[in-house]
């Protein structure tokens, strides 16, 4: 994005701010005043039946039985005045739908902040992450002989240390980038978001993206945003249906559709953007991808795309991290998110 | 509770449907207005740091690193007019905090009932469930061969059909009680609630009960409302220590304190209620747990307490399955013990 075409949307940030009765900056530090919501609720999308015979190991649960699974928690909150259209909310690796929520140092989280702009706001839980439930039958089929060590699930917890670098809080445990915007200070309670991920052992597409689809459908049009590990599941929902897709935003993702083996018709006149925080040139775990994803803008676009590619430094939003729903200057990041969106999708269904 | 005693508090419930705006029973298919809210949010209490070389099995995720385990998620919402006491609400096994949230049918939960009641109420997921870590690190020692399969964690998902017995939908799978109040048209969404329950991999007490304990204390008096298999917590919990518990709520609690072993000093001068759905004596999984409940209120009021145990259908209240909160007539149950606690338990604190 050239500086030309950011001032529009900086000028528009300060109207939405106003508009939506938000305070940004130093002001968000100030107490807003009540929310009132429509109404609010959750439910799941998705999910199958699955039987099993290694349900339970403890003489109080039956071993045999049906559960669900790959079903989508989702948990919603809609505005009196929703001027805006609906968002999904997408977490990403090893983290749960409370990557929206409240900070860790304890502002409010982009789940309220859309809510307050006007957009009828979903959270998800991916399949088998969080309130999504995980099938642990083969964990009781090796407990009880009946498989081999070598079939139990690859289940992953993110280590702090490692992940450091992965979260680009500085390059290297525990050095911290200049400038860096995450409450570090906070730290111990963002750690306790994260929570083992299961993501590896389900199929292809994740479970999650015919779920978005069905979520989509559902709001009769909805703005996919993802975050991360999840930033391919929302193109990989247009692919399977452009139904009820208005938008796709997808914040540093860890892989784009590749433009030598992808279709790029499924891309075609539906606003997307990319928006990458700060130190992304510095880290190797995503400066290639960053990369990926500008081939990606390019090819859909020459193919009749409405893509763009953001990096925050760029529109004068400095020293964010992968976290950037979360760094101090989180609400400014959601303003100019939502001026873009007002640039780019239409307020209302066409 | 008598007769005697149960008029009042039905006349209580009228006045309280009125006073919160609240319509039940049949009205309750009725939409309800927009909701204000002061604040919410969410957030984690407890938690303990864990250090292992066995977190992943993926190249992607080192395996070696700190993870955070044991900690509770909580979200909350505190209404504009917040004139009673805050409430934390806590479910049973195999189940999160969804449980309170928008029932099967797709009615209005007891987490906002509450909040619409006047009470700051505070949902959580219990230590190890939903978006409250678990530690995968015994999965991976004995995937890579570091450890011998009979040391895999019990993990246990409960299957519908023996689960249905537990949920006292009917005496077994298929059947169905005369005038059952869960809503078993919507059984699919109640079944996805469901995940995988690391109850059994955890230390006694579980760590769920200091976490209580600092939640109760953080908000200087709260009410604990604990569902079946977390039943017994909140006593443990009042045990550990009584600062900030206001007072108790057992629904239908997998386990009471037993006279016999426990000391009964905790309990003294604090509001207990142990509140239990229909058709109990007909299921023998509950009508043994009813009877050693009966016995705890007994030899807790001998010494000094306020405990009193209370079967729905005596206080006119039907045909309740073991997931009350979720049942048809939901709102009815959380009135009328809205009713018990304005009476039990003072409005501010002392």
């Amino acid at each position: 994005m050239s500086e030309e075409t950011s001032k529009p949307l900086r000028r528009q940030l300060a109207a939405v701010a106003l508009a939506g009765g938000l305070m940004t900056g130093a002001a968000a530090a100030e107490p807003l005043g009540p929310l009132t919501i429509a109404r609010q609720g959750s439910f799941f999308v998705g999910g199958r039946s699955v039987a099993s015979d290694t349900l339970s190991t403890l003489p109080a649960y039956a071993p045999s039985g049906t559960i669900a699974v790959d079903q989508v928690y989702v948990r919603y909150q809609v505005p009196v005045e929703a001027k805006r259209p609906p968002v999904v909310l997408i977490h990403g690796c090893c983290l749960t739908g409370k990557t929206w929520e409240t900070t860790p140092d304890g502002r409010m989280g982009w789940d309220e902040f859309f809510v307050r702009a006007g957009f009828p706001t979903y959270v998800i839980d991916q399949a088998g992450r969080g309130r999504s439930a995980v099938d642990p039958s083969a964990i009781n089929a090796v407990k009880t002989g009946k498989a081999a060590p070598e079939t139990l699930p690859p289940v992953v917890s993110a280590g702090q240390e490692p992940a450091w670098a992965i979260f680009r809080f500085g390059p290297k445990y525990p050095e911290v980038f200049p400038g860096m915007q995450f409450p570090l200070e906070a730290q111990g309670e963002f750690w306790k978001q994260m929570v083992a991920d299961w993501a590896a052992t389900l199929p292809t597409p994740n479970p999650t993206v015919p779920a978005l689809s069905e979520l989509a459908k559902t709001l009769d049009g909805a703005i996919l945003i993802s975050h991360s590990q999840s930033g391919i599941y929302p193109f990989q929902t247009a692919a399977l249906d452009r139904a009820g897709i208005r938008g796709l935003v997808a914040i540093e993702p860890a892989a784009c559709p590749d433009p030598a083996k992808d279709d790029m018709a499924p891309y075609r006149d539906l606003p997307i953007l990319m928006l990458w925080g700060d130190y992304v040139e510095l880290a190797p775990r995503w400066a290639p991808r960053l990369k990926l994803c500008r081939a990606f803008v390019e090819a859909a676009n020459k193919a009749g795309g409405k893509a763009e590619l953001v990096l925050l430094a760029d529109v004068g939003l400095k020293g964010n991290s992968h976290m950037l729903m979360q760094d101090r200057n989180s609400l400014d990041v959601a303003a100019w998110l939502t001026a873009w969106l007002d640039a780019h999708v239409p307020p209302r269904k066409p």
